[in-house]
This record gives structure tokens, sequence and C-alpha cells, in this order.
């Protein structure tokens, strides 16, 4: 069955704060459902890198940890970033921003979906039907203008927005073709186009782009929103959203409101997709309030682990990865819906290593 | 008691859609509440403009439009924009961000109160405790780019932002003195600046700014939320906000969204407010699914109306005038919370005519 011929390899950074601890969590559980779906185990290549790297050594990614990331089959990362550890100029110390550039990481893949043991965030009860996954353009947009920007005489301050049509086109196609593949509901998916075409030519540049390659996809319904209005309709009808493709700045911002929409960024696990390499790390971030207490919600963690193994299964022709990230999926969710484990961010008071441990016991439960 | 010489003028621009439908009505409002209140009765003056007079004139704002704005003591403005209609270059008819540049109104002040009769969005009851106040800096940014935007080849598109020092000193030093006023719960109020200072150097430039404004008012607390973080926020904990200050389009994505937290833009008035001209509107747009129909929600036309009648009221030292602005809000409040006519969008059948009725007949039972 496995067209796999080698084993593949993972470079992990675990980075900085809580990232150091779902990390090691993430492993176990993974290793116990790749050996239950009967898939060969997976190579982890572990590398230091982040905010309190730097404070260390002086490097915030070094070159080992780059070429690991280079050369694995693909990238799973923790969290990274500190408050007081900064760059010499002031700026932050973000090596995810330098990975998404470095490997054209264009897709930002952040799926939003209600089930049984997550809060109920929002009164109508439509809600549990939340299940829509946005695509945030990764390597272009407002990002652009990191390290460019332009302070002048203290007066006047200026970021420019790149909107291309290549980076347009690849990323319309990759929402495309993750509506063809969800078959949400039995109907064909609907891709909606999000931006502020109304007001800026780059925007309205984005939405005649995303026309043409919509134009491909006959069998798939195309929509528009502009960012307003769909950071309305998250709060007042998510249940209807599918599959959603915007600006990177944008994305960052909705992605955001969409995990407060399920209980938060405990929940929020994500991918960062190119041509070549995919990375997988949870939306939060490294937590400075609870990092050191190994209090951390890891199930966002091992959602990303589960994405990855997904990823590779589909890349590889492995059948078995995509057992076992099945098999994470279920376990995180028979773990919170049978509250046989709660994380404190939830009212409960599983730890870290409790929370691991309910849903690795769930494992076989869930097969 | 009364300062006022002249009697004040108004000018009145209905616009496009529902705007022509919740425009009169408010009118007639105002009338009651101004008379009730004792205070002399304002001159309205209406003028049309927006994409439906484009369509029949030609002319989008109309220079004696323009000029009864300039040299009325308030605009007030019902909704402008239409999906067909557009400029022949393709772009839209928003003469809403003409009048922002024109006069200045660099703070868009959008209120977000919870009250009794509106919607619960959230499930979490302390929901009811909503009430914050966004102001949103409304002549820079990446609005900046309006107009000024390339297309290269097709090929590639920009648009860029700008923040001045003249124009963040200003939107943040409105926002320390509405909190000042605010005195919410009793405690000295807190603002917010909400950025991306961890990417853009415009964005640094902007906490810096707002940062020297803060050292002015210390008796006021400040905090910093970049925006992804405070969109989370405002769907996990939107009653621990207090008052927001942010850039141009960040302030836009927001300020949806936290409309969206009491039941959508029914119930969102908004002021954009400027150094010598004030222009008060729904947030709500023309609504072309509507329009026509006299079923709109004019609840946040009256609210807009009463924000006007606060700042008259400051501005020309005439207390019956706020006097008139909280008869407004209390009729409208108890309308919604007694259910006297339960708008349609939030499951009941009153139209227009009959919420109009209702909360002008509740005008005197509020006294
Ligand atoms: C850490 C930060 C720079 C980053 C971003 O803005 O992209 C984060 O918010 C994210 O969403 O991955
Ligand atoms: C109509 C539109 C251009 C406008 C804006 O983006 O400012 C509107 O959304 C608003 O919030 O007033």
């Amino acid at each position: 069955m496995s067209s796999l011929n080698n084993t593949l390899k993972i470079a992990v950074l675990p980075g900085d704060g809580i990232g150091r601890e779902v990390m090691p969590a993430c492993l176990e559980l993974i290793d116990a459902a790749v050996g239950q779906a009967g898939a060969p185990p997976l190579v982890f290549e572990t590398h230091q890198a982040g905010a309190q790297h730097y404070a260390e050594t002086g490097e915030a990614l070094p070159a080992a940890a780059l070429e690991a990331c280079r050369t694995s089959d693909a990238i799973l990362f923790g969290a990274m970033g500190w408050p007081d550890i900064r760059f010499p100029d002031g700026t932050e110390i973000i090596p995810q921003l330098d990975l998404r550039m470095e490997f054209g990481l264009f897709a930002g893949v952040r799926p939003i979906r209600w089930f049984p043991g997550l809060p109920k965030v929002l009164s109508d009860p439509r809600a549990e039907g939340i299940d829509f996954v946005l695509v945030r353009e990764q390597t272009e947009g407002l990002f652009y203008a990191r390290g460019r920007g332009e302070v002048l005489n203290d007066q006047e301050a200026y970021d420019t927005m790149q909107i291309t049509r290549a980076g347009t086109e690849r990323v319309s196609e990759f929402a495309f073709q993750l509506a063809a593949q969800r078959k949400r509901r039995g109907k064909p998916g609907t891709v909606t186009c999000v931006d502020k075409a109304n007001v800026f030519s780059s925007m309205a540049f984005f939405r005649k782009v995303f026309d043409e390659v919509a134009a491909k996809h006959p069998e798939l319904q195309k929509d528009y929103a502009y960012v307003d209005a769909l950071a309305l309709n998250m709060v007042k009808k998510p249940w209807t959203l599918d599959v959603l493709v915007t600006e990177n700045m944008f994305g960052d911002i909705l992605s955001d409101l969409a995990a407060g929409l399920i209980g938060g960024m405990g929940m929020a696990p994500s991918a960062d997709i190119g041509d070549t390499h995919g990375l997988f790390q949870p939306a939060h971030g490294t937590a400075p309030d609870i990092a050191g207490k190994g209090v951390a919600n890891p199930s966002a963690m091992f959602l990303s682990g589960a994405m990855m193994l997904d990823w590779l299964a589909v890349k590889h022709g492995e059948q078995r990865l995509a057992d076992a990230a099945r098999l994470i999926e279920a376990a995180v969710e028979r773990t919170l819906s049978t509250k046989t484990a709660v994380p404190m961010e939830y009212g409960g008071s599983a730890n870290c290593a409790e929370m691991t441990r309910s849903v690795i016991g769930a494992l076989g439960a869930v097969r």
C-alpha cells in the first residue's frame, strides 16, 4: 500500500514558552497514533530556535535549524517570540514570518470547526454547525512591508501592501482545490473572496485575479465579501461559511476572530503550505503568562500534528498516515466531549500532562 | 440657560436605499424629542446625494450639498452606495469617504453597548456588560491609498498606508478625552492602542505617538493590543474593553465585528468627528436587499441622531439638547426592552413606520 521509500523526517522547532511544553506531548501522541495506524514511524529532529535561543546564543534561527527545515519532509512548529527579547533595532523575534518567506509557505490554512466538548461561545444553536476554513495568503499583502517600512523625520510613516497576480493565483487555486476536497455537507464547496475591493485598487486586482481562477472551477461556487462585512458575518452566521481566501493582514485578523468562535486559540491548529514545504503549528503563541507552569492546553498542537499527517499522507500516497490523523482528531474530540480531561481555559483542571495522557488513552477507544 | 444665539441648522443627506427610509423617521423623532426637552427646534436642510442621485444627474455629491454640509452646524447622514451604480472607472460611489477627507473627520466614534431588548449574541452572561467605544482614525492609515493605488502591467498592485504624527496625536488625544468623560463604572477609563507594532514600522510609530499622548493623561490607564489578539478578545471578553483607538482599516473591520456582538448593524450608530464638523450616521449601509420595502430598522439612525444632539449640546453649551439625546436613547431602549415593537431582524414584525411610532410614543413615558 505504501509508496514510502524512505522514512519521513520531521524538523521539530518547539520554540519559546508553551511551545516547549506542548511539543513533546505532541511528538508522543504522533508516535502512538502512527504506531496504532500501522504506519512506519516518523523520525523527529528537534532544533532550538526563537527568542529565548536568541537570548542565549545571539541566533534566532540557526543555520542548522533552517537547513533541517529545508531538507525535512515537514516542519512541526511550537510557538516563537517573547515580550522582552528583541533584536537590537527593537523589532520582535518572529522567525515564523521568515520561514513563510524562505519556503514560500503561501497558504495559511486555518480550519475552524465546532465539535462537542468545545464551549458554545455564540448563543445561537446553529453555531454547532461551524465548519469553515480560512486560507490566508502569507507571502505578500501588507506583510510585504515588513522590513521595508519608512519613518520620515519622526513625522510620518509608510508601509506598502503588495498584491501580485502570481501570488493571488496560487492562493486562489489552493482555496478552490480545498473546497473541491471538502465536499462539505455533500454540497459543492463555495470559496468566498474576502477583500476591500470597493476602496483599494490592489484589492480590486485581488478580486479580479480570484475571478479568473474561479472561472476554471465551474463546478464550485464562488462568492465575495468585503472584509468588514465578513467580520460581522463571522459573528452573525459563521455556520454559513465554507472556504474563505484573503489577503495576509485580513487573514491574520479574521483567523483570530474565527478561533474565538470555538473557544479561543486553545483549539485552533494551522498549516502553512507552500509548493514544496509544509509547516504546522498551533495558532496560539508562546503565552508568557502561563509558560513554565505546565498548564497549557496541547489540543491545538495535537490538531496541527494531525494536519501534518494528512498533508504527508496525500504527498506520499500513504493512507495509514491519514488514518493516524483521524485517530488523533477523534481522540481529542472524545477527550473533550466525554470530559475525561477538561483544560483549564474551559473551566477544568487538566494540565498539559493530564490532557496528553487522556488523549493518548483515548486513541485505543476510537480506533 | 441656553447659549444658543442662532437656530442650529442641520445638513441632512438621506442618500440611497434604506437611508431614504430611516432618515425621515429620524427627523420626526428628533423634532419630537427636542420639543419635549424644551430646546429650540433644529432646522433641517435636506439634500440629495449618493449613487442614485449620480445615476439621475451625473453628480454624486452636488456642490450645493457639500456647501450645506460646510455651513451647517452638523451633518446627518443616512447611507450611500448602490451595487450597480459606479463611476466610469468602475469604482464605487461612496461620498462618505470624501466627506471624511473634506472636513477632516478624523475620529470615527462607534459606541457598542448592550441593553435589554438586544439579542444575546454571546452565550456568556457577562456579555450584558458590553459597553465600549471604538475610535477609528479616519483620514489616513490604509485609506490614504484610496485613489493613489497602482496596478502595474496587470501583474502587481500596490497600496500604501500612511501614519502621521499629527494624525495619530489628534486621534489619540480624542480617545483619552473620551475615556475621561466616560468614567465608566466609576473607574478611570482605559484607552487601548490597537495596532500591529510587532510587524510594521508605521504601526510601531503609531504606538510610539500614542504613548507620548498617553503620558499627558497620567490619571487614565493605557493599554496595547495587537489587532489580531484584540479581534479574539472582542469575542472572548468584550465586557473588559473600554475605549479603543486604532488605524483606519483596522477600525473598519473591528467596528463591524463589534456591532455583531450586539445583534448587528441595526443597532450601531456612529459619529465622524473633526475639529470643526461632525457627521452622524448609522453604521449600516444602504441594504439593497430590503430597500424600498419600508422594513428597515431605524434604531441605529435614531441613536446616531442622539449622538448628534449630544455633540451639539457640548459644542453650544445647550443642556436641553443633551436631554433630548437621553430621551431618544431611553425611548429606543424602552421600545426594544418592552417589546412594544420588535424589528424584523430580531424575529419581530415591526416595520420602519411601526418602530418609529413606538419610539416616538415611548418618548412620553421616559421623560
Ligand atoms: C506572530 C505574528 C507576527 C503572526 C502573524 O501576524 O502572522 C501571528 O499572529 C500569526 O497569525 O501567525
Ligand atoms: C462604505 C465603506 C467604504 C466604509 C468604510 O470602509 O469606511 C464603511 O464600511 C464604513 O465603515 O463607514
